[in-house]
Order: structure tokens, then sequence, then C-alpha cells
């Protein structure tokens, strides 16, 4: 391909509303350009590399997966989403339109729906089972504040599997072959990835994880073990840690007490840092305790301090509580996690109490919340007690009274857990439960996501199969997404320096460039000669013959990132200059072995992104 | 592939509303699989036809009419369907909806206003000029009734490319390599094309080809001529004919009359049928008087017979009458083309006038309207003057008074036309005017069609370069598509028999399939080998595993179509069944010999389809 023949659209400066590196990027280098908030257009340089990140997860999904490409409607109708229930719980991320029937449309925003029903239609038997297809379609979502380009658009390309399976194991052997696909496409794009079991959220179900890359503008905090043998990574809001023994201010391990609790008065105490210099001591020897409201708690209370006081609905799909309460007791210096804390609790989710519930609970104001007066059910830290030992001694806490605190606390003496979990949020500088290390923090922003889905929509959607044992079985979901587009952004994101993007070679969209300081004369021949020996071997060549200053030619090709740049001036001849786009400096090479070495260059360069 | 890990969904009859063959054989083999009204999913075998049918487009666009592929999105803002005027204009066919900040979103109905804008936002100069940039990708149209499966469906996929070009010069070029692609891509498919001129219809701008492929469903009807050397073929509504003579009842043509035209009493006679009993004469001796309700037309007709009662209305884009009169005059056999006539008076529309409006505008009522006492102007077509010169001597029309005829009418002699054209139907049995042969007629379903849509979109949504004069200038542009869901079905519809599909080899899902009749021992043997020798050699093979009786593995490879079977029985051993799915009968071959035989077989059959 000849630039003359191209569609090369570079800029300068990119739009100020593009603030990250893969943004600015993208725009400077002709690859997208905005056609309204949240939409992108592809133009032919982005096309390229789209495509062969598409095929290099069809391949592997056709391959490793072994699934099979389906292709439903990007436009569905309303009433498959009302059937599963999601018409309501997907909230004005859904753009919905009616048709000139009044009939609900959908413009997909997912497709375990579309998916669910097709499925539906065909099935009868278990010989059928497992059902493997994926798309690579069109999505949308309307986001509230649409921002970094296509890595946050509206509209954007998914490539999503969907298996249904006759019973667990053979979920099991679904998502194992998916996240060894996973494995296998990053690797070929040259990412890094970091695999971490992730809440699985609004998409129900249980067994999941999350593939990330780090990245400043993630949207999550993963806790990172940086001991490789070990690969320990979780989103903050799951990730466990290592207990960490209570030490008293002069780093010693306190003994269990005899004593009796007492009451001491601690007048203008709120705070923890309060209750550090008025006891003089480290905020480790302190219980912290918590009421929190607890909404929607499926477990089943009865008979536990306050339950009584609770509305119980029934539910075909689990009886449950729409408000309950719980108090959280932790060591002081810790923080609780509140996704944990709701997992624990069974329970959509779980907020801080107000003043007045506080007050109703624990018969004391924020600040002076008591074990051992607690109204509500104690909800006990592994750092207070783990199993059934106490981590904490002769420990000081709120006395469930305003403007008194009560000393010598011994957990399991003086109080016994409702339920003793893990409810604390993991950090940096925690200790990895796993193998000890240290663990660091990083903002990772999620690419692709699988997750063990069960009967969530084959319950509602009214899925059903003849079993080996002759009779209707409900069969089990998988479903398994990356993030076309913000894949491709977080390549450029991670591939890039001051001049342009550094693609890698399995995804650049020209493999090599060649760049005559001057389209004409020796420098036309040598040039064309090179381009039509590595035409010929299959290398995908960009030839810049526009009519433009050597500078603004390099400039061009170093934004637009190809791997490998061929210079032919009559300075050099008959030697070419030889610069892979990564490399400081370039290498003179003659002229009549430049296409055999840029061949090697391109092969050896795709050998290192082989998932082989 | 194997069939027991593909997805092999067939059914032994269609669901009721599938009544043509395509749409039939769709759902039976399992191609595609309907989601909503009008919403078709493709299954994983429609899939492997669809993406070779867009790699054939992609091929051809990209070599041929050497097009860059980009791609805007689905979603697009209602702004630029504002700005070039079809938000109103296109109608309830656009499915629109709002985000969640209020704003007007389209589903992508077609693209001319997507590329436009983008292509707008990163022109300067005539140098960037031509663009010439394609997608395959989604589109919506809310169809009132979508029929035919996805021949008429609601989402569907269109390859829509589209050029802006800065001069008309370079649109003919554009226009032509497209033409020419279009011929290669159809010639690839297997499909036999009738290419025809069309009118534009609501996509505006002149220069315009349909491809269309017989059909009994089609929406158009063609005049076609017979001769292949000449190979005129043309939409009805657009279709130029030969004249032919008026000649009397005797077959004989009529002598000019030196008569004076004369009135005749004619009671009870108002159809051209009660002329012919009256006079006892060939109804090619009348002249038809039509009397037209006009809507706006464009054309100044300042002077005209009753112009002075009509307002004309001042508009930036010219000046027009919202409504007007004409009064056609044409021979009694003939029947007027409405839209020949409304282009004949750059009009919008023309509408037969109501009782009242005859009579206001030729004095009497249907059936007695004259030529010589029209109110407004005479539109005469060719069949009774052409080029200055009369067609029809010594006529009979009506005499603009009811109950009342004249005969001796002498065209130029006793009326002159205000426009002189050809407003007449082409039809079954007329002359071709390029060669004189007879034509016949056919329905066709349009596949493709290529535009010049001209300054339309640039200067409705302001787009300028700089031309080589140093001087704004507005491009011109192009548009070429092509329904690519309709040219699979299309394909299915012309190669099909009573067991099922016969796809071209361009388009199989899989080029050969084997059926061993029972995957055990030998056959298991002998037909693995088969299948890994055409594996290796590139060939697509399905082999089917299933543990099913022949008659069930027979009928579903011929159901879905695979062009060539190789079966392989132990009553036939050491030989195999080889059938293509085109033949009547098996042929019996050496097993050894079976995958070379069936390599040169499929090799054979593209070369067949090759479009060199």
């Amino acid at each position: 391909m000849k630039t003359s023949k191209f569609y090369i659209s570079t800029l300068r400066e990119a739009p100020s509303e593009a603030v990250i590196a893969s943004h600015k990027l993208m725009l400077r280098a002709g690859i997208t350009r905005k056609l309204g908030n949240g939409l992108y257009t592809y133009l032919p340089l982005g096309v390229r590399s789209l495509y062969k990140l598409e095929n290099i997860i069809r391949e592997e999904w056709n391959g490793t997966a072994e699934a099979l490409e389906f292709k439903p409607t990007v436009i569905v109708p309303g009433d498959i989403w009302k059937e599963s229930g999601r018409w309501e719980t997907m909230g004005p991320q859904m753009l919905k339109a009616k048709n000139r029937g009044e009939q609900d449309m959908v413009v997909s925003p997912t497709a375990e729906e579309a998916f669910t029903a097709i499925v539906r239609d065909g099935l009868d038997s278990y010989k059928q089972l497992p059902v493997n297809l994926y798309q690579i379609n069109t999505k949308y979502r309307d986001e509230i504040r649409p921002r970094y380009g296509v890595m946050r658009g509206r509209e954007f390309i998914m490539a999503d599997g969907y298996t249904m399976n006759a019973d667990d194991e053979s979920l099991d052997e679904s998502y194992k072959l998916y996240e060894k696909a996973y494995f296998r496409i990053f690797k070929r794009l040259g990412l890094k990835i970091i695999p971490v079991r992730a809440d699985s959220g609004a998409m129900g179900g249980s067994g999941s994880e999350e593939f990330m890359v780090e990245s400043p503008i993630g949207d999550d905090t993963l806790i990172i073990c940086p001991n490789e043998k070990c690969g320990y990574a979780a989103n903050v809001e799951k990730a466990e840690c290592a207990a960490d023994e209570s030490v008293n201010k002069n780093g010693e391990k306190p003994a269990k007490t005899d004593l009796a609790y007492e009451m001491v008065e601690t007048p203008n105490v709120f705070s923890i840092e309060d209750m550090e210099k008025f006891f003089d001591e480290s905020p480790k020897m302190f219980i912290k305790a918590l009421i929190y409201r607890v909404i929607n708690s499926s477990l089943d209370m009865t008979g536990a301090t306050g339950a009584d006081k609770w509305k119980r609905v029934s539910d075909p799909a689990g009886d449950y509580y729409p408000v309950s309460y719980a108090c959280v007791l932790i060591r002081a210096d810790l923080d609780v996690n509140e996704a944990k804390l709701a997992a624990t609790l069974k329970a959509s989710e779980v907020v801080l109490a107000e003043d007045e519930e506080v007050k109703e609970w624990a018969g004391a104001g924020h600040g002076f919340v008591g074990p051992m007066t607690s109204k509500c059910p104690l909800i006990v830290d592994w750092s207070v007690i783990k199993n059934n030992e106490a981590q904490m001694h002769d420990a000081i806490a709120g006395s469930g009274k305003d403007g008194y605190h009560v000393k010598h606390v011994e957990p399991l003496r003086d109080f016994v857990p409702y339920i003793n979990a893990d409810v604390r949020t993991a950090k940096e500088g925690d200790k990895c439960a796993c193998c000890g290390s240290t663990f660091y923090t990083r903002k990772g922003n999620e690419l692709g996501h699988i997750f063990k889905l069960g009967h969530k929509y084959t319950k509602s959607m009214h899925v059903t199969f003849l079993g080996q044992n002759g009779k209707p079985t409900e069969p089990t979901m998988g479903c398994y997404g990356i993030g076309v587009d913000r894949t491709l952004a977080s390549i450029i994101e991670t591939n890039c320096d001051d001049k342009g993007i550094i693609w890698p070679m399995s995804v650049a969209p020209f493999q090599v460039c060649i760049v005559p300081i001057n389209y004409k004369g020796t420098m036309k021949e040598v040039a064309d000669k090179i381009y039509d020996e590595l035409t010929k071997a299959g290398i995908e060549v960009l030839l810049d013959d526009r009519n433009e200053r050597p500078g603004v030619k390099f400039a061009d090709m170093e934004l637009i990132g190809i791997p490998l740049r061929i210079t032919v001036g009559d300075k050099n001849l008959p030697n070419v200059e030889f610069k892979p786009r990564s490399a400081a400096e370039a290498e003179l090479v003659p002229a009549e072995n430049a296409a055999q070495k840029a061949i090697e260059y391109v092969k050896a360069e795709l050998a290192k992104l082989s998932a082989e």
C-alpha cells in the first residue's frame, strides 16, 4: 500500500478533551475519529489493527476454547430482557427504543438474553450440550460520562462467548478452556495481564475471573502479591490477606487479662486518634465497632439479637429481610470491606448507619458503640477472633454509653460472634495469605472477564432439556467477555513514547514502512524494489510516496507506530537505514539485503508474541 | 470439523410463516434463527457463509474498487441527520432513541451522513481527494412488514461504500471502479445479475445503476431486452422503448387528414372500450388525455396555460410550485408512466386529478378531456408527437365538453405540446429502443445499487475543500451499496432443490462433507484418513461422526447443501461414493484417490466462479 492511496490523517496536537495517551494517540494518528459523545469511528488505519485483534480472539476462541461463532442481532426485542428481569435492573445504561409497532427494543449492552433465547429454541436433549457460541459484535451502553476515547465509549465492540452446559462439571471444562484461551490471546497481543478473582457484581452467579492490565486510569484497585510463584492478585473488593498480630504501642503482644472489663469516663473522645491520645496506646489495641444498615439480606437470622424487630419477606427466590442491622467489630487500625461484609450477610448492599439508627441499635452514639451492649448481631472480623481464638487481648472498646469506653476487654470471654468472618479491607503493606509476601496495589483496567452464571438465565427464561435420566433439567451457563476497543487502546497505552505508538507486530496496521527521502530516481527504484520483495513475501508494507519533507514523513510514521522503518536516502545508498520503531538508533544495511532482513525481523517479532 | 463439535440444528419442516425457498431453507438448515419480528440470528453454519460472502465483497472493494474499509458507529447522533435534512424525510423507517442526556440518537439505516461528517472533519485540500471508504456493518430499518426472512428484515448487514470526489470526472472514475467490482463480486457468487438503470428515488442525485436478480418476490418490475449483445434492462419506472406506429383497426398507417376536427355526440361513451365500440376503431387511433395534479414542480412554467393561477414558492434550493396541473396526451392503448412524468416535470410526485380538479382544468369530466381545450399545459408523449413530427393522424380525442368527442384531430395542426417527452410505460411486447428486440418483463430483487449523489450531502452539511485554484469548493459524492443478507438469501433462492440448498463453492459453509455409514472400525479409519488429507490441503471439511441412521445424515448434509459428499460404507470399500450435491448420481472411486479427487473438484468449482 502506498500512502498516496491510503487515508493518512495525522494531527500535530490532540484535541484538549483527550487526556490519556491512547486517546490522544488514536486521534492524532488517525486511528479513530469522534462522531459523537462516546462514539468513535475507526478510520482505515484503525480498522486494520482492530481486525487483527478480532482475528486473534477468533482464532483462540475457535481453537483453544472450542467455540463457534454466531451472530445475534444488535437490536433485540425488549421482551427477552423482561423475561430475564434485567429490563428493570439494567437501568439507564440500556438504550431503548420503540419500533413503529410500539414494541420495546433494546440496543444490546450484552447478550446473555439473546444467547439464552436462541439456544432455548432448538434445545431438546442432553446430547446437544454443551453449546458454546460467541460473537464479536457491536454493543451499546449509555455511560453517564463516556471518556478516554474508546477506552470507555458508549458504543463498543465486545467479544462475548456463552456456554450452556448440562452440569457443573461440564461448565468447569468450558470455563477452563476459555481461561486458557484468554491467556493465549493476551500473550499474542503483548499485554501483561493480571488475572484476578473478582466480585461478579451485577452479572450474578459465582466463580469468576477478571483479566486486568495495570493502568493509572483503571476503575479497580488491585491487591497484588509480588511473589511471581504465588501470583495472588485480587480486586480490593475481594482480596484476602494474612492475619497480622495485635501489638501494643511498644510492639509487644498483649497478654490475656484476668481483670474484668471496666468503664472509663472518656470526655471529648470520639475518634480513634482521640483514643490514641487519651489511652496512650496503639489503635491495634482498640476494637472498632460499627453499626451497619443491611439491605436485602437473605440470611436466616431467627433468634439473633434484634432479629425479631425486622420484617422478613417471603419470596420464591428465597426469603429476605429488606432492612436489618449488624454491629461489625474490627481492629481499629483496619477498615471494613463493605463488599465482603455484604457477601457475608448475603445482602445486596450494606450502608453505615445514620446517627439515629446507631443510637437505636447501639444505645449510644457513633464512637461509643460497644461489643457487649449491641442490640443487633455481632459480625466479628478475623482480626478480633479467628478459628475460635481471640486475636486481641486486654483491649479497649466502646461501652454502649456516650462518654465512656471500657478497658480490659477479652474477646470470647466478654462477647461472642454471631458470625466470625473476614471482612477486612486488604491494603498495600498487608501480607499475602498464601505466601506471606508484602502486597502492593495498582489501579487496574478490566479487559476481559469470565463468569460462571449458573442457572440465573436458564431459570428466569425457562430453559430445560431432557437429561440422561429422561427428566427435564435446567442447564447451567457461563459467559466470557473481552472488550475489544478497550484492549486495543490498552495496547497503545502500554506501547508508546513521546513520538507516538509502538505497535506490537501482531496488531500493527502495517508491519514495515519504507520511506524514500525523495520518491524519485534511484531512491524510487530502490524503494520500489524493496516494496515488491516484501509484498511478495506477504509482509504488509506502507510505502510513503508522498511529496513531503523527510521530517514530516518520519514524524507521521513514528506517530502511526509501524514497527520497522526502512529509509532510502541518496546519502546512504547503496545502504539503507533499518530502524525498528522500538530502537533508539538506525542501522545501515545494504539495500539488497534489506528486504530479507526485514522479513526476518517481522518473523522474529511475531515469534516473540507466539502463544506456543 | 466434526458434526459432534459443531452446532447442527436442522428442522424437518419450516415454520409456516416462511413462504419462500430461501427463508424456509435458512430456518430448516440452521443457518438463521428468528429472534424477533424481522430480526434473525446467524447460527454458526450461517456465519461461515456470511463471512465468505463479506470477504468476497471486501477483496473486490479493496482491490478492484480501490476502497479502504472504515467503521463508523451503528448508533449515530441525530444531529447529523438533522444537518442533512433526512431526520424528517426518512420517516418512520428510522429507529430513533433518546440517550440519557435526552439527545436524539439514530440506529443507522444508511451512512451518507456519518461518512460526510467523518470526512468533513479532516478535509482541507484537493490533495486529499478522492476519499473512498466503505464499511460492512449493521443497519436497521423499521420496515412496516418485514418478511421473507433476511430477504427483508429490519436489522440487516449492508456493505456500503462512499466516495468524496473533487469533481465530476473523478466521481465518474470512482463510479466505474465500483461498477467493475460489482460485476466481479456477483460473478464470484455465481449470481446472474441484471444491471439496470434505476430511478434513484429518495437517495437523490442522478446517475445510478441497480444490480438485480430475477425473483418472483421482487419489488421491482424489470423491462428486459432478450438480445444479449444489447443487454438493455431497466426498471419499469424508467424504461424506454422504441416508438411503434399508430395503425388503424385494419393495421394500416392512417393518412394525414385535411378535414377540420369535428364534434361528435357520444352519449354513454366514457372508457376506451366504449370508444372502440362506438367508433369501431382501434385504440391506437385515439388520443387519451389525462389531467394530473403535480406536486412540488421546480420547472419554471411562467407563461404556460394556467400557470398564473399557481402559487410559486421561493426557496434557496430552487423555487417551486407546491401544486400545479398538467394535461398528458398519450396514445390510448398505452399507459402513462408516472415516475417518468414526475421526472419530466421536476416534481416530487404526480397524482391523477380528482373529478372536481378534472372539471376545473379540462372543462369537462374524465373521459372527455380534450387536447384543444385544456386549461393547463399539454405534456405530449412521443407516441403522439416526436421530434416535431406527428406520430398519429386523423385521430379521435376528447372534446372538452361532456358527452362529445372530436374526430379528424391532427397533432401539431390542432394543438402543440408545452413539453414533448417520453412518458409512456414500457411493457412486455414493446420493442427495445436500442436493438428492436421484443422486451420481456420479470420481477427483480435489488441486491446492489450504485449512485452518483452529487452535492446533496456536501451542500446541506457544508463540506468544502481548497481547490487547485485556491478557492473553497464543494466536493461531489457517490455511494455504493450491497445488501449482504439479501444477497446470501438470493444465492440460496437460486441454488436449491426439493432436498435443500446447493451452495456455490465460493460461499459454501464447508466445501466437502464425509459421511461414514457407521463411524466405527474400517469405515472410521478410512473417513478419518480422507478427513486428514483434505484438512491438510486447506479444504474445509465436515465429518459427520454422529451416531445416526445414514438416511438422517444424508438428509442433513443435503439440506445444509455442502457441495461435495464422500460416503464411506462397508459395502463399497475399498471404494467410496463421490457425490457432488448438484449431481443426480454418485460415482464410486477408490478410497485412496478420494481426497485428491475432492481437492481437484473444489478447485475446479472455485475456478468456474473466478472473476478473472
